[in-house]
């Protein structure tokens, strides 16, 4: 008998109810019951998002809806400055250079927060800069960098827009777009989201479309304007994901139901739990100030590879968290209590890491970590 | 008590048995397991197209993946010759101008062929143009278009390209990739492959390759040499749309099993069945001569608007078929024989049609289609 249990950042587990509307038979999506179900699907984003601005919805994955917020908003030449603080910094980097747009690196330890006094002096040394690109949650480190101080940065520079790759931290982690004047946020379907890979979103300020409305890179897929256009009239430019849209309207649903503050709320319980366990343990964060309530990063203790806590976790206990990568390969595991996720899940994971750490020679006095998570969730 | 039917030209039926493996419990993409089942949907894939070449996958709609075919083998300012004879052909050129590609517009009569000798004389005319764009079926007339002997004249230009987009057209009708040496083959999930949008596909021969190490058009997330990179390894370069994936080994399987040959005759008589129908009812075909065997186009009666026998059909008997766009718009009626569709659903489908016209006035002597597709069907 094998049970399988997915702990990952990513995908993360779909609840059943979700599962089910999307296997209802396809519907067609030029057809009103499409239609009625976008603009629910509307409602329930611009809630998440805490936005009174659309969110975009493309049919991909996060990666492309962060292409689009780079060829949406930049020409070619144009300066932007770029938090990279791990494997997800880097790929707003990459983004910008394949477009020609002329990133400035702000290098970040990996596992360590910035300080937003940086972002400031950046800033001000060079006003020219036209964007802020950083992440929420850094997903290769479990680091939250702080969007809120940031945010109240950028927004004193007219000529500055600021990015925030929210793909591993909406719907987990607190981030009220409108009220911290974020200019552009993007997200993922996978997440906290508690749906399959294969949605993208992209929600705007005012202060972002003027610059959609002046820059000229060259997309297509990606085109927010166009996107924006069909949306309002419950459309989509390009055929829609149907039965991901159709899951979301169920998810989203879920999500209004049990209230965002409470949705943060267990996610922050349930990343102490596990923080404490880990502590518990005697392993060390790799994120041991700036972590995000999204995923816990654990440093694997001397003498263990991470990658094999990994591989058994996988391979002898059908539990699949996620290793580090690049850098933090071999150091660190990464354990998501992240979406569709509660507190026997986490106790779970933990007992599982304990044995696990046992087998590779590691001496725990077993049931601590689970202890110690059990009195944070008992609390 | 209500009962929907879907006959459009995409999306299309998903099979139950494809929607149950879509609703199993979500994968994480990095694990054994996932990449064990992208190992089988590549071969599928290569069956499916015809070829030996790696088949990318791509988390988008099929324009997604018409995009990347501009992207990854053009550079600015290089000429293209686009086939525009309907909306889908359009897309090309748009495609081509965000790019700053110049596109030639070779312009066809909407519901009419195209004489391949045309694309001989522009070649020779500018041997300097370095990709030919066309569709195979062109969704919004129902025409097909020679790719055969087209592909035959680009193929004796060797700085040019044959660029296909095939998204409703594979898996229905014949289009041997390398046998008929098309350099770049586009397809989408929705259409007779079966499942939920969501997917797009694009295969390159040798030709194309050597394209791609040429091109310095800027793109990311559509980057077929990081894709091809990856997929080789039973990877994505981005999180995949892990459960269309699923859903996709087993449609896969499904084609497989029926074997392509007979998965094309079924399109062919099921196509014939229809236009046989649209025939015996006194009602003209939009694409009279160069007809597709994945979609039907029929011009409504003279005094009969088109949208409203599409309206009503929706509305009264709960079967969604489409319309004409932008041109045909209120002219012809396009009904899908694409995919999960049997001889049954063609049956449904005309004598749906038959009811509807009746009740906007015109004279049907009731059955008179339905019969002329039954005697088609069991010929």
């Amino acid at each position: 008998m094998v049970k399988e249990y997915l702990l990952a950042p990513g995908p993360t587990p779909v609840p059943p109810e979700v599962l089910q509307r999307m296997a209802e038979p396809i519907i067609h999506h030029r057809a009103p019951v499409y239609e009625k179900i976008l603009e629910e699907v509307r409602e329930g984003l611009k809630y998440l998002f805490q936005t009174k601005k659309e969110v975009l919805i493309f049919a991909s994955s996060g990666t492309g809806a962060m292409e689009g917020a780079v060829t949406n908003t930049l020409c070619v030449g144009d300066k932007a400055l770029v938090v990279e603080g791990g494997k997800f910094g880097e790929r707003w980097a990459n983004i910008c250079k394949a477009y020609g747009v002329k990133a400035e690196i702000l290098s970040v330890e990996w596992g360590q927060g910035i300080d937003p006094a940086l972002i400031a002096k950046a800033l001000q040394a060079d006003p020219s800069i036209k964007a802020v690109f950083t992440q929420a949650t850094e997903t290769s480190t479990g680091v939250l960098f702080p969007i809120k101080e940031i945010a109240a940065i950028v927004s004193r520079f007219p000529e500055t827009i600021m990015v925030v790759d929210a793909i591993s931290h909406l719907g987990a982690v607190e981030l009220p777009m409108d009220e911290w004047e974020l200019d552009v946020v993007v997200a993922g379907s996978q997440k906290a989201l508690m749906l399959p890979p294969g949605l993208a979103f992209a929600a705007l300020s005012d202060k972002a479309w003027e610059f959609v409305g002046k820059s000229t890179l060259p997309r297509f897929y990606f085109d927010f304007k166009k996107e924006l256009k069909n949306l309002i009239q419950n459309q989509s430019a390009y055929t829609p994901a149907v039965s991901l849209v159709m899951g979301l309207a169920e998810s989203l649903k879920k999500i209004r139901k049990e209230g965002l503050e409470n949705v943060f709320a267990r996610h922050a319980k349930l990343a102490k739990a596990t923080r404490e366990a880990m502590l518990a343990l005697g392993l060390t964060l790799y994120a041991p100030q700036a972590y995000s309530n999204a995923v816990t990063a654990a440093v694997a203790p001397p003498g263990v590879d991470a990658q094999k806590v990994v591989k058994i976790l996988r391979d002898k206990h059908n539990l699949t968290i996620a290793g580090g990568q690049d850098q933090a390969k071999g150091k660190i595991f990464r354990i998501a209590h992240l979406g569709y996720v509660d507190k026997f899940d986490v106790i779970m994971g933990v007992a599982a890491v304990e044995m696990t750490l046992k087998e590779l020679g590691y001496e725990v006095e077993m049931g601590k970590g689970v202890r110690a998570a059990m009195e944070v969730i008992t609390k």
